[in-house]
């Protein structure tokens, strides 16, 4: 069957990392497993290669575990490591708290999200080391602390150094409680901090991951990955009680197998932050216009006039309005410098009528 | 990339159905997909038309979610219609309450799944009615019926007559209880009875159907059917904390196009219906072979002696055991009738030795 | 505050032993702990000398846990032993299965009751073993096995001796899952089988019990008895989240002090015992009356044309009626030998006429 | 049995209004319940007044249900006003979000509390609208707005006026959002307003209450007062549910009964307030010591040199302290003049010598 409509090409479309194409090397690859029989629910060849992959990536034995969305993939990491009764520290920002309806406590059984502050939607660890202070860890009537999750990129497109990283998962452990990263976009800050995925994640702290592809030229999964081995037998029965566990399995192996064959992955994701980073230079050119946090990855966030706004859809540009006047502009991995140029014209032609 | 190893090319595989490879045309439909921008999690033009598309192929307007797998279907289909102090009623040897680990009772918040008996994995209408007439509706000390789930084709492989499904789902009116299909293999009863799509579910008095496409020739997508509207909201909004809303919808939405487009999934199942029936005939013509149920759909049942089983095994067949000197043989969309013969001949050679 | 009303004093009531009054060492108890301040939520000294009080009477030292009601304290138990994705294996007419609503399931987040026959509301050791052997332990697709509850005294009103007991937590310790005992009527099976706590617990495998009080001369409270001590910290936890930790706690602990002080409990349940033993020897001279199962506690179970039930009622005497023409006597510590020759006497009376 | 241990009667204790003993009336109430026999689960003659009796006391056909504690009050009324998906809006300090452990998420099946910010303890009405006008209320991907509660008194002694109950739920009823009263210090609310029941509660737009005994003269049972009867079916199998039907009820039932005969609950309330009120006045000479909040109920807090309250713990007095070096002093109905005196000359005292 072919596609029974012509996408629209006249959009300039910055809505989201998730309205683009998938990479044509991770359709090809989901194309090329679809050969001879193969066992189902992950006891295909495929899957045990994405294993041995994977710990290759993070030069390290891990786990990884394909989930159909970055919801599910946030939600099932930290029911695994907290209990019902627990506390899960995260940023005001975080889309496990704005954006996921309440997926962490339904799958943790009630667990709790507790708000930390922190600059440009990054959790500081000041803040979650005085937070802890008075949690009131061993009394029956308080929500026991039990993980912080940090998204990285953060969201509002910020990314946590590594010394940051290192910070947050210190006090964590200080505290005795499990770290999460949420990585929707961690290509995007691994491009950005130009370390190894072992140094932002283990060598860091990070007991598990939250493995986002779909954003970066995915399509259909993105996945858990397990550092400490301990979490891997509850959260693998979770995982499949939580209808997560494709029989045909080895058709979103092939996928993250390809994702990160030969660099794709950083090769999308550096690809999305040179758009962003461009629409960052553009912008400092513009008098008024602030982001609302640095440029680090592949999110725009500013401020702007109701009217720009309006301006901005007239001539085509797609974006998404958050309350308070903000604009975010999402920078996908096939966005083009035109486009880039585009909205910077725009833009910069409505902010001066405005003015 | 290409696929890293070589599929064991000299297996006969009737392990499952979803073993299998998926339709040409569905790997094709989600390639053709990829162009241009589209709006997430559902906004897009391909989930419009797949909306448009079930609701043509039913004959009545329907509301169609994808969702990555058929226990995901299962398990908030059924959520979607009992209050967490529900009963659930199933077939003692329902998929939901043997192979979905506690999946109905999680999404349900505690719900509960009560057994009826009946024949060939069916749940009888009079045993229902039986149990609902003593199930205490009302008393608040009682698991409150709430719901009937039918399996269709059923787990040992038969098939509900349309007066079966009638029954079960007058017996469920008559008691303010919903009804829900879980249509792993609906496609496989489908080509059996050959009825419409709204003959089975909607005119038979089905509320919501778990509509399977992966065993059939799909491969990462299941989707949940609703015939009562009034179900939709509260789903909608369920799926989304369960991650089962993929950002990149419409690569969900354009597999299930093509799994109806001209008539695939009939005739997918169809062809695994005829490998079915091939071993039927052939089953008969060996003595003290007897399936434990008509085989109406594409699985096979039968008890074994070990030493057979082995036998087979011994030949490169391949199948699943389950207890009580069971095997299982399932029939694929691109099983072929030479491998059921393989089956057939190694089955008789090794019963033939085992006398 | 005198009651606003007479109690009924023309019928007899074998309802239920909750439809009873309180022992008056109870009440007293509980005024007679009416002195000065004490700590909240179980940190006075009350609760303190009931830990100490308490492991004298099961002769080791054990956690008890006062809780509001049967229910409660089942539920609690069992979430304390099982994981959400366990299966709780029980008599077929265990209370927690017909008349907790899906207590069990929701306060395990999902675990599953499973049934298993046996005679006269015992579960069998042997069909227990049966089920585990094929429950899939390991599987991630199957309900793990957690937990094994029998309720002591049975629902039926017959009791385990402790070879059953032992039977059936050996099959458990050997499939590694955990024993729990429903005691709603535990003082009533010790009172019978003349033997000590310590035999019918822990001596006996079981790691969690269920106490109860209220049915035999309590009023407000019933608790949890932990052996085993591994489970107390997510147990006290879960309680407190349950709301089942009452604040002043000490008007809690003082019943159950008094309930054990001076045998007060095997007094008691020895009376209702005794009552149930009349109508025992009674219904054997009353031919085609034959009890459900052997009345070796407070509970008589029989079969009755609905014109005797009906004549019954109109003689005054109060009783349950459950489906399929079982009428329910229970004996409350507080009945009399004369009501129980009146129910004999017209029970008599009916069935002449009935015949 | 008499109280095997003499209460403490050096130390002056202002730690909770739950150390303290219950009123002799409602004692006086429970023994008096003590006779003949009585339908179980609240099918008694002592809850059917008591449903007759309060909708008296609230002027309007109530329903209420008694508890076992203030945590099941609020997490049951919460779980019957929110589904799962919900967001409930609540106060920073409000005891359901600070010391209920994750009751609210748990019974809610996920549902989550949303912290709105506000003077003493107490939820602004224009933060709660600023909340609610960007919660996102029809968008999939949020947790749906469903419910406020108010804390009356609030978690720091003060009392939410008329006029700023009505405020807030007018926001809520413009979302259209439920209101819930968490009153556990509803009489010491009550008795400083110095209005009527009906016009604190469902004149004012409050829904469901959790009407709080146990602080004020109690001592086992609190309760849930719905005036919206919608709520009612599905909030009566939750509480079977919750193991929070007592099934000798009469007991709680005459508890409650008692509780407000001849005014009971308010001549303790209006003595508790009176204590605190006395306090409030010592304070107010005592430089450098302002409380948190205006003392308004039974509560006072105030922050104190650490030295000082290491002081008043010599001197024999008993509180509790808070992180931030706050000190909390709960007056109970039966704290005394000479008490207060006491506390107020020990704290000048210690805080000369502090400065």
């Amino acid at each position: 069957m072919t596609a029974p409509f012509r996408p629209n090409e006249k959009i300039i479309d910055f809505r989201s990392d998730n309205t683009g194409r998938a990479a044509p090397e991770i359709i090809a690859a989901l194309a090329a497993a679809n050969e001879g029989t193969a066992a189902g629910y992950g006891g295909d060849e495929w899957t045990a290669l994405l294993q041995h992959r994977y710990s290759e990536v993070f030069e390290t034995a891990v786990r990884i575990f394909p989930v159909a969305t970055g919801t599910a993939a946030n939600a099932l990491a930290l029911a695994a490591i907290s209990p019902s009764w627990g506390a899960i520290y995260c940023s005001e920002q975080a889309h496990v708290s704005v954006a996921e309806v309440n997926a962490t406590g339904f799958f943790g059984g009630g667990s709790r999200l507790t708000l930390v502050p922190g600059p440009h939607g990054k959790l500081a660890a000041e803040a979650l080391g005085a937070a802890l202070a008075v949690a009131g860890t061993g009394q029956t009537h308080r929500s026991q602390p039990a993980a912080v999750t940090l998204t990285q990129a953060s969201d509002l497109g910020a990314v946590y150094s590594l010394d940051e990283v290192r910070a947050v998962t210190a006090v964590a452990r200080s505290h005795n409680i499990k770290a999460h990263m949420d990585g929707a976009r961690f290509a995007n800050a691994l491009a950005r901090l130009r370390c190894t995925p072992a140094e932002l994640t283990w060598h860091a702290g990070i007991d598990i991951l939250s493995f986002g592809a779909t954003k970066n030229g995915g399509l259909l999964c993105d996945a858990i990955v397990v550092f400490n081995q301990d979490i891997v037998p509850s959260l693998a029965i979770q995982l499949r009680r939580a209808g997560q566990v494709w029989s045909k399995m080895r058709f979103a192996a092939a996928q993250l197998l390809a994702y990160v064959e030969d660099g794709l992955w950083l090769r999308n994701a550096s690809q999305a932050n040179a758009i962003a980073s461009r629409l960052a230079a553009g912008l400092r050119d513009l008098p008024g216009v602030a982001p609302l946090a640095p440029i680090e990855a592949n999110e725009v966030f500013v401020k702007l006039p109701v009217a720009v706004m309006d301006g901005l859809e007239a001539d085509g540009i797609r974006f998404f309005r958050r309350p308070g006047d903000i604009a975010r502009f999402v920078c996908r991995f096939d966005a083009t410098a035109d486009e880039a140029d585009a909205l910077l014209s725009s833009l910069q032609r409505h902010l001066a009528t405005a003015r």
